[in-house]
């Protein structure tokens, strides 16, 4: 049994996209419709294909779905979700995408407070965005974490938890604001962290953006690559989640600040202890299968 | 004409085992001697057939030697020259492959005032460490920047340009100074960075360590690779280019800051911005073929 057989998609960027393609390869019956508030991107879904079919509306898109995934940045649910309001069916589940939990259930809420809303993150991505970068297989063997309001019924979570299954996902519901602060440490520090230092590395006046760029395969390279990802997505991120974030990077300064020192006193066994470490955890994310083991990620150097 | 026929590598570890593979395959006919103060190594290295000869000692290892290539963490350059000293022949070039230049200038020279030292920094690696860990290709379009000191004859800086250049590197030259700090920001910095956010991240109370893993993949993961490298190597270079560390750490901390206050007065516009100019920074990496363009660093999704 489908958990859904008229999905709709809203927002149809990486992660939208995505979705409409892995419900097309997994679950071939299902009809996808799409929606994206920008025509161009309307227009290269239509081109390639992407969907059944692609609204002119928000509205319009919803009209006859049994699933809405909401994949646009956080700071736009509210709006999306005060657009579909007319038109939502009311046996239909919302869901949605978005990184930070809280902020968005309170958006989705205020708009639509009586529409059954399971919030979902799929812990996946690329650094590219729009409807091209989007591809079948993002979420398989990743994890989906489900956070659903206390008072949400059981069946329409367990369906959301299919659908995720059905595209290769593995599937985890969590509290919300614990979702918040785990994504702060695992996704949105890490994230804020690269775009500085590719900001810090770009502003120096002594060595060149020439000389960054040439020399990066020194490790710079791999902070580029996340400091590439999409300037909407982030800025609505961080906004949302400021709390979570502004702690997790009080911490991270605290760290930074202790390790500066270690280095400033020539106290290399403080940090020969940490380095080692620090390695363990990356044994533990490869034996996890949240990575690829072989090394330099698999880049090829030929 | 081949820049040199006998060539000593000294630690086969990563970056020394590369190197003698890739001589191997790129000058057949050269010979090509190893040493490793490690046993353990040694005998790695005799099993795997890394060189036609592996000493027991490093005087008997460089005794008829026309290139020495110092492959060891550059906290131990010094210990090493001084053990070489009484058998490096006069008319062999020493080098290096140290991450920074002026403190290893300074060790070497002191141990051997005579030599002719001519220090190099290939810009490439991997996570992972040991004399099996190496391959040849590792050099391959990346930058290996040469760093003579002032009065260095020009014929054994051409000689071990041109021996780089077999391997398969662009090369370049560089004042040590400049070197050190055109490093400190594009591979010491970002690896402190690394390896204090996996720290961070490892030693919260409400967030268990199991839970970083699972979610590493949205965007911690790729902070967890740099912070896997050899800690005894990266522990030597941030005491040995302090300095330049520390400033560029200074800059990096004060950047960070100007991000937090924006994220907590609300201002997206500053986060956008920043964010759409990172974005471009990346565009030049992938441009100069500094990295892989495929999303994801081509890491497999099936």
């Amino acid at each position: 049994m489908l958990p859904f057989s008229r999905v709709t998609v809203i927002g149809l960027g990486l992660i939208g996209s995505s979705i409409a393609r892995a419900v097309r390869q997994h679950m071939p019956s299902v009809r996808v419709t799409g929606f994206d508030a920008d025509p161009s991107v309307r227009e290269t879904a239509v081109r390639i294909d992407l969907c059944d079919d692609v609204a002119d509306t928000a509205g319009t898109a919803v009209i006859d779905a049994d699933l809405v995934v909401l994949c646009v940045p956080v700071g736009a649910m509210g709006v999306v979700a005060a657009e579909i309001a007319a038109d939502l069916p009311a046996d239909a589940i919302l869901s949605d995408v978005g990184s930070c939990k809280e902020s968005v259930i309170e958006a989705v809420r205020a708009a639509l407070p009586e529409a059954v809303f399971v919030p979902a993150h799929p812990v996946a991505g690329t650094e590219n965005s729009g409807p091209e970068a989007g591809f079948a297989s993002l979420f398989h063997h990743r994890w989906c974490i489900v956070t659903p309001p206390e008072g949400t019924p059981g069946i329409a979570i367990e369906r959301v938890l299919e659908f995720w299954r059905r595209l290769g996902a593995e599937v985890e519901t969590m509290e919300p604001a614990h979702h918040d602060r785990v994504l702060a440490v695992t996704s949105h520090l890490p994230h804020l962290i690269a775009y500085t230092i590719v900001g810090t590395a770009s502003d120096l006046e002594e060595v060149t953006a020439s000389e960054v760029i040439k020399y990066s395969a020194g490790g710079f390279r791999d902070f580029t690559r996340i400091a590439a990802s999409d300037p909407t997505m982030w800025r609505d991120v961080f906004l949302a989640n400021r709390e979570a974030v502004l702690d997790m990077l009080q911490r991270f300064s605290e760290d930074l600040t202790a390790l500066q020192r270690a280095i400033r006193w020539g106290k290399g066994d403080e940090l020969f202890d940490l380095f080692s470490r620090t390695r363990a955890v990356r044994r533990s994310v490869i034996d996890s299968g949240q990575d690829d083991a072989r090394p330099d990620f698999g880049r090829s150097h030929d």
